[in-house]
């Protein structure tokens, strides 16, 4: 297993640790999500070489913004290619909890399928770019983002691994026994007041019913929105910044990127350099 | 964030995995615990040069097996100093169920006052090892010794970081808040049916009341005991091995590691050679 450890993370860490970084570029990539214009974020290092794991960002309740975008660099700066997602269209995008509610409340109601829809054009868009492996993506979300990964995965969507920070767990089409490709991880904030327990409940019983592989991640002291340092600004009871949290759920999604994209390549995404 | 990352990860698991290791050698400790003679299994690398971290690895109900000493020997070759547990004395050990849940029992009825007495013991006499950094430890354990590891957090004990594998997490004496020193992970098999949902809401309450630095990991798909390769072969119901879930529980073990030891030293344990 020592040896598992090593191929899964010392040989990707390793050799993005003791590599020159090239210059992350950024670019506004527009795609069309149903009937909507959609206006992504992609983040890449155009020193990396050839196709590499590409990662699908899906923002908070808030829309594109900055937090979302400095996700996308972040993982950009770890050798993949990073899309962070436009679910809104046009850019759109807020600081007003009363329009995010209404955004993202009218793609979360009924049946979801507009918002499968508009997940699914944003990985499909992922996956064209010329950089990226479309056999070696993940999606990951932030809140009303990790609702909306965790919907792409119940989609049967083929990507290899999805990963909801603090995402609301509620279900709208349950998913179906055996038809979830990806791999989930779920980090919850062991405090987040927004998520109720028979809700985390009916979640798990989704996930055995199915056969998914999954894992859910309670991280004690960290309520809702623990990745997002911004989180505190906007004063809204119950959201929180957690430190630790942030780092512990970050390392277990890489852990996780690690083991579903580490066999199928050198193991850094960023290995491959002119 | 991704510097951190490095920090946490990169540098002990490139250390590791890019040194030509030394042999790893085995010894049995003497070590008095209570009126218990005990004899605990060291393993640590012998071309490490100077003090390292320690991790104590408390074993299942079954005493101080080879599955116990599977665990030593791969920790030393990360390059720790481990030492495993003998809880019953004289290096006691069955493969009776029977037996094992008496001794197990015994040990866990009551106020726990002589199970932490044993496991303060086996944590005193790794860090009395002049190899062990005595302020960079750690205290892991499976089924009985997850338990017991817990005890140990909540005796307060001087110990970075205490991780229970499909612990039970039943209550004897809750943690009084502010004294539990170690940073508490619990990696739980979430079909694991040895543990009632009502136990572990009570466990996460605790660590709550108690202000705890806690995380909870569950396994979809996982029973009792899913660390253990050799767990299926006492056909006990409910008891069996899960590779993915052992791979990714060891994952967050030593990321937790990576975190308690590594901004205090070089990264890797095992870096600085002979």
């Amino acid at each position: 297993m020592r040896i598992g450890l090593f191929t899964l993370a010392a040989v990707v860490l390793c050799g993005a640790a003791t590599m020159a970084r090239g210059e992350i570029k950024t670019e506004t990539v527009k795609y069309k999500a149903g009937d909507v214009e959609s206006q992504g974020f992609l983040a890449f290092d155009d020193k990396v070489a050839g196709k590499r794991p590409g990662v699908l960002i899906v923002p908070e309740w808030w829309g594109l913004n900055d937090y979302a975008k400095s996700r996308a660099k972040q993982l950009a700066e770890l050798g993949y290619v990073a899309l962070a997602a436009d679910m809104y269209g046009n850019g759109q995008v807020t600081e007003d909890p009363k329009q995010a509610g209404q955004w993202a409340g009218g793609l979360k109601t009924g049946d979801r399928k507009e918002l499968r829809i508009r997940v699914q054009a944003a990985l499909d868009r992922l996956k064209s770019n010329p950089n990226v492996d479309a056999d070696r993506t993940a999606a990951i979300g932030y809140c009303f983002g990790g609702t909306t990964v965790l919907e792409l995965a119940r989609s049967g969507a083929a990507v290899n691994a999805v990963v909801s920070f603090h995402g609301d767990l509620s279900i709208a089409q349950p998913a179906e026994s055996g038809q979830v490709k990806a791999k989930v991880l779920v980090c919850h904030g062991a405090d987040d007041s927004f998520e109720p327990p028979a809700q985390i409940e009916a979640f798990q019983a989704e996930m055995r019913k199915a056969h998914v592989d999954w894992e859910m991640n309670s991280y004690g002291n960290a309520v809702h929105s623990f990745t997002n340092p911004g989180a505190d600004k906007h004063g809204i009871p119950g959201i929180a910044y957690n430190k630790e949290a942030d780092h512990r759920s970050f390392r277990a999604m890489i852990g996780l990127f690690n083991e579903v994209f580490g066999k199928t390549h050198e193991g850094n995404p960023g290995q491959a350099r002119k």
